[in-house]
């Protein structure tokens, strides 16, 4: 079997950590499977790197922003080779360029192009293990970077590329689980999901996968586990939907903190105001999540949506710079708020599941302010001091009381 | 004038010392050269890299620490590439592998091969300043290092490629002294210094520039200067003997501490025991020094030879072995001592200087037990605790008592 193993920052995140991730890589190998590793950069080198731009230059430029975070991965990389070698494993650490990684000639967050595999095949067939560095490639002979989170889909990249039959994600949680288990103690840990649920809970803030590597792993159907490198125990399988053996309804429950909602009120109808507002907002960088627009009567509507509580009072300005060419009646700012949501592929054949969210939130005594629906999301703005209170409530109506047909577990 | 700049550790140590550094290079592209910059990596990185290799494993792979140290000069490079950019000074980094520095195929202490130009050449016509990473370069896809000091190495290599017409060794001191101003207050800078004399200090610890740079200098005929990154101040230039408009016949006076002696007494004459010695010596790594036979009668020799104080006991051991093999009569040791050397291209015209420091060393009380010379340098082993009253006398009888015409010292 070839395997992809990605090891992240905590993982790597010093030279005891690195020592056990050889062990870790020993073994596998041991167990006769080739292997090619993947490396973030230790730790807090990333955050430690920027700081040091940051100490020199406001605004570092972005070729060499790339130059110089693309050596936390190379560090990494160089000390997990030589513990192999001197476990006597054989290895080569590999840059972004060596492995054949090319990118869009982008910096700071360029995507894969593709993948020159020569030099990685030729090490696997002398037995060597490559351990490549994530996060980087290049283009036209310039280093480039994925952007944060990037070592994911490097692994997932490479492991599509040379057709790998596992791609494991080692990180420093066990899997994915049913909610938070800070907040709901009996989450469970998953052991499976599919690419979109996991996808959805990516881009709601589990922050577990980076969501480009789930896409590109469902796109070229790599077979992810996420694991911890902690522990021996085994993790969360992510697969495609039609692999789910048995399911609930749902099968997790995100929440986000920090979400703030404006209101505009009174817009008149025959303007475009939703264009105007959200390309206003665009442009001056604000991340608008939740939109939601409500008919008041025939000549206005009411737009709401939400920022993260940090972007509030930039948004509230951005759109009250646009009163005169809108003409709404006045703007409404609601905070702090949070979001709370569903998650399963399982609602697609189960009607109503959205109301037995509403009933239970209700039962709560948890106020809904929005609602956003997805296929296989329904999630609810809710006030911030009761999130812990909803996401509990939902986590007994969804997982607890529901049974699920176990997954076998591959390796 | 085509102008390359290499800047040491020290000279990068710091945010600050690079913003400095940056502004230094603004300005000499401000009066109107062209400027390459070869820079170390910031102050003790290189240490700390090795340190970090150090905990992981015994005996780091040599690919693989070349990988690892390769890094350092990175991140220099590319924080006063976007300082220099930030100050409105278009400016690349570039790695080894980016500019084009083709080695031998060793790891740790390569060879440069030859230098691609075309990279450096296209931002120089495209008025972009280079910023290269020293000390790496490139065989066969893999990074390779020069070794310490290589930094150095890389700059020459680089000036000599391109035909510079200066390259600027910028340091924590102000240039090349007549001897070290912590021993003799009134040592003075020199204006200039020819390649031979600075390569007999250089290897005579004098650490201002790495020898093989100097080596290389002389070769492809490039004028260094040495001078400092802290002060606006003249450095000393380094130049052909040709070009030396006056001089002492001394230029400066070296010294090393920690030499121990190691005398080998009667070794019979037919044995071969200058080779057994020595290549046994070489052999288990121990670096041999100052080397004196004296005939003693017509059946036996002794040979003495100094060597680093911390090789003492490594090498009495070694000679021991051989005792069956060669059958001398005792082996004797001497420790601590010192080597003090003046040097000078002048002494080649100037019969009589090596008495001239026999005198200055006896009239200071100085006992001599070792005496070894060359064409420009002779050097005399002496006890360890009399090294400051030797280097001071012989300061103030060759560099002192001597007036020198002073050299025009050009940009």
């Amino acid at each position: 079997m070839l395997v992809v193993q990605k090891y992240g920052g905590t993982s790597v995140g010093s030279t005891e950590r690195i020592r056990a991730v050889a062990d870790r890589v020993a073994r596998t190998r041991g167990e006769g499977h080739d292997v090619v590793v993947v490396v973030s950069a230790m730790g807090h080198t990333t955050d430690e790197l920027v700081d040091l731009a940051g100490a020199i230059v406001d605004r570092p430029d972005a070729r060499e922003m790339d130059q110089l975070l693309a050596t936390g991965e190379q560090v990494s990389a160089a000390l997990l080779a030589m513990r192999l070698i001197s476990l006597g494993v054989p290895a080569k650490s590999l840059t972004g360029w060596q492995a054949g990684i090319a990118t869009e000639p982008v910096h700071g967050n360029a995507r894969v192009a593709r993948i020159d595999t020569s030099a990685l095949k030729a090490l696997l067939a002398q037995g060597v293990v490559p351990v490549v560095t994530g996060f980087q490639g290049i283009a036209d002979g310039e280093v480039t970077t994925l952007g944060r989170g990037g070592s994911d889909t490097s692994a997932v990249a490479i492991a599509a590329a040379l057709g790998a039959d596992l791609c494991e994600i080692y990180t420093d949680v066990e899997g994915v689980y049913t909610t938070d288990p800070r907040v709901v103690k009996t989450a469970q840990k998953l052991a499976a999901i599919s690419y979109d649920e996991m996808l959805e809970l990516a881009n709601l803030g589990a922050q577990v996968l980076h969501p480009r590597a789930v896409e590109n792993a469902k796109h070229f159907g790599v077979k992810l586990v996420v694991r911890s490198s902690f522990t021996e125990r085994n993790g969360t399988e992510v697969v495609a939907e039609n692999q789910m053996e048995g399911r609930r309804v749902v099968t997790g429950i995100a929440f986000e903190r920090q979400v703030a909602r404006v209101a505009v009120v009174g817009v008149p109808v025959e303007e475009h105001a939703l264009a105007s507002i959200f390309s206003a907002l665009a442009d001056r960088g604000v991340n608008v999540d939740v939109i939601v627009q409500s008919v008041v009567d025939e000549q206005a509507v009411d737009v709401s949506f939400t920022v993260h509580e940090s972007d509030l009072d930039k948004a509230e300005q951005i759109v009250a710079e646009l009163q005169s060419k809108i003409g709404f009646k006045r703007i409404e700012k609601e905070s702090p708020l949070a979001k709370v949501s569903i998650v399963g592929a399982g609602m697609i054949s189960n009607p109503g599941v959205a109301a037995q969210m509403f009933v239970a939130l209700r039962d709560a005594k948890v106020p809904i302010h929005m609602v956003t629906t997805s296929e296989i999301k329904v999630s609810c703005v809710i006030p911030a001091d009761l999130v812990e209170e909803a996401v509990q409530a939902l986590h007994r109506a969804f997982i607890e009381a529901e049974a699920v047909t176990p997954l076998t577990h591959a390796r």
